[in-house]
């Protein structure tokens, strides 16, 4: 540990042991648990992503369940669950009894329902319930991501009591660096840091090293959990049930994947495809053609509708041919300016710093923000179209449409993540490509109207 | 505590409290502190961001320092500066020295070098140092993020010192759910979970406790400081010095911070701009007009460049009117096929998926996605203009051109973020209308050239 190695150079020194691993795998499988006693779980998982699926059910078939699991918690839980599901049900509950509970609940829900009440059979029956309680919540909430381990103690009781029961949490691996004060029935009525209670005089009372909880309700979903954690810089948020009753927490290692789960997925719609649900490589090639072709055909239909203004625009365009060679340059510059507004105020609304109620306040300032955009965009425009040598009302139509389509490009990539989060959208599929594909139409309508007034044809 | 609020109704109860507020900055500014009492500092952050600025200085001027410190903890560093930028040097230095060390040194990087002196000159030596020594490290490195509190213990003591450790640390406020096991001269030997410690027998060795210890150095750079958190799960990681000592740790809160951060400026990169440092509001009209402004100044003379290849193949367009009518539609595809492609590999870099390393799988990946794309939107392409009833040979150039334009759209998109990477910019550059800017042009000498030759024009 003199000088820890870069993530890079650590992840190629790891994968160094891959031929190693190969070879255990097709020769003597007993040996390969050898190889993952040296390295992290984590660096483990990176090595299995190395391999076909072949090898890993191999591998799989031949680690102890113990390590197994703890490879698996970092896997992402659908790659974990194509793994396991040609593995004996008793030798997938063994593993599945190992995981972390909330780990392994969302290795279990990428299962097939058969096969999830196949495995759910095989296991312990406290185990179980356990498992079921939580996969009773829906995807995406509180209650399916909530760890059910966690220590309480009574509000009436002493440090001495809530030092003697986070010990007895510590002995079960349980998260006890947040303790939860709760009354008689379990509702949750504080928290007490464990730094508190360490501090503290043996008899002092936990009542008076109670401070305020935030909390989620089990319903809350994930990216509400998200935000609180993140606002309110937590380690953990307490979950409880519609009674107030505490019943798991959710930590922030959760939310670190949530957050990069959720950019990814924004990244891509705003990329303007569906949000893919394994990694780049991992997402197979006809099921990565249909996320994209959908989006890709959405938006050709709506393009086709350029093809059609400018049909109608027919007799311009043949009484002054140079109008064309400005048209990509027009359109471009409309969607360019929509897609800073729209990446703008889609991402504003992620993190919360504008809301639907703020319409007014953003409208404003895009309108004048695309005008003067517009303005300086224009001049270029009007100089670029002088020196060509066409005439002052070619260059005059230019100049105008682009301050125009520029601040009906800011307009609309402003307003439409506004709306699609008021009629209860994700405000990501707002992507660069859908906002060009709107004021693409409406900037040719635009040019081409204006070249009609001014150039009276 | 019954039933949590959800954040969005949280938020609008804070927000109630403003006219109180407000009334109580312009009447009676000793009543401000009972208003920030009943209510969480992030919380009272959110109030602050409705004032204007000249309120929040009447108000810093008369909250008491540790209550502005912890409000200051919750805001954006640069408007945390900005605020404060017209208080006594006294009374600043009073609120920093009350701040945590990791947050007032964020701050005070924000401050002009000659401010940053002469509150620097009015803190506490001990405190001023701690702070002089942070700032001595680059920004954006975990030796600016971390924070100079942990626990140490001795590789050769007992769990029973380390307890004792553990609750001297506690009284400090420090952070002491993972104590760190060093040698004599402070070098980095291991980690010991507060949880090993309080499960151990009291007179358990340190040494037999200790696990291996994750870490990074102080000029590791932010981004793989939360890829380390992020990939093994961890609450907070130690920093190293180049001697593999310790000299502090980074927590996951920061981590939180970083990659919410981080998808900001990304998205804003991919929306074609440059990011803001503050939030929309926040940032200033003509700071807005500037960031945004460029880039699309920058895209306008990319795009001049298809006024030129127009001008280029005019005698095409005179033969041939009907060309010009799926122009748009043709460089939209290529562009929307490029936009998919670069979302999703700048992306899959972000999360470290995909590494330059992949170029050739990434190339042979895309250029069969962008062939099978561009047959499906081939194939209606060719119907469309087939119904509009013109000729089988403008049929033919547009189905022909269109798999060749999102064939070569897909390649650009994926290959762009690649050689970014590789010669040291940032990938996320690669935003729609840039990659749209050049497959724009692309796919018009493509659609001429290949309606010259099928048309024999």
């Amino acid at each position: 540990m003199i000088n820890p190695l870069d993530e890079n150079t650590r992840t190629a020194l790891v994968r160094l042991l891959l031929p190693d691993l190969r070879e255990a795998i097709a020769r003597h499988p007993e040996e390969i648990g050898e190889i993952f006693e040296e390295i992290h779980p984590a660096d483990g998982a990176d090595l299995l992503s190395l391999l076909d699926d072949e090898e890993v059910r191999i591998l799989l078939q031949h680690l102890d369940p113990a390590e197994s699991a703890r490879l698996l918690e970092y896997v992402e839980p659908a790659t974990a669950a194509r793994w396991l599901e040609e593995q004996r049900d008793e030798h997938v509950a063994d593993i599945v009894e190992e995981m972390e509970p909330d780990d392994r609940v969302e290795l279990l829900a990428e299962f097939e329902e058969e096969e999830q009440e196949k495995v759910l059979a095989e296991m312990q029956p406290e185990e179980r319930e356990d498992v079921e309680e939580l996969l009773s919540h829906e995807e995406g909430t509180a209650g399916r991501l909530m760890n059910p381990q966690f220590v309480t103690v009574p509000a009436h009781g002493t440090a001495e009591d809530a030092l003697a029961r986070a010990r007895a949490g510590a002995r079960e691996d349980w998260n006890i660096a947040m303790l939860y004060v709760v009354d008689e029935k379990g509702t949750l009525r504080g928290r007490v840091p464990l730094v508190e209670v360490l501090k503290a005089e043996a008899d002092a009372s936990i009542d008076s090293l109670s401070q305020e909880a935030e909390a989620v309700r089990v319903d809350t979903d994930q990216e509400s959990v998200a935000q609180v954690i993140s606002k309110y810089d937590l380690v953990a948020v307490p979950v409880v049930d519609l009674h107030g009753r505490i019943v798991g927490i959710v930590t922030v290692d959760d939310v670190v994947d949530i957050l990069t789960e959720e950019a990814t997925e924004d990244a891509q719609r705003q990329g303007a495809m569906q949000p893919l649900e394994n990694s780049y490589f991992q997402t197979g090639f006809w099921e990565m053609v249909q996320k994209r072709g959908v989006w890709l055909l959405v938006l050709f239909l709506a393009e086709l509708f350029t093809a059609s203004a400018l049909e109608h625009f027919d007799h311009v365009l043949k009484h002054a041919l140079t109008l064309v060679f400005f048209i990509p340059l027009i359109v471009s510059s409309g969607g360019n300016s929509g897609s800073q507004s729209a990446s703008l105020i889609t991402r504003a609304l992620a993190v919360g710093e504008v809301g639907v109620r703020d319409v007014l306040r953003i409208a404003g300032r895009e309108i004048g923000m695309g005008v003067a955009l517009g303005l300086a965009l224009g001049i270029v425009g009007y100089l670029r179209v002088l020196i060509a040598g066409d005439s002052p009302l070619v260059c005059a139509t230019v100049a105008l449409t682009l301050v125009g389509v520029v601040a009906i490009g800011a307009m609309v990539g402003a307003m439409l993540p506004l709306l699609f989060k008021r009629i209860g959208l994700d405000p990501a599929i707002t992507s660069s490509p859908f906002v060009a594909s709107i004021v693409d139409v409406t900037g040719i309508v635009l040019y081409l109207s204006i070249a009609r007034l001014i150039m009276g044809i």
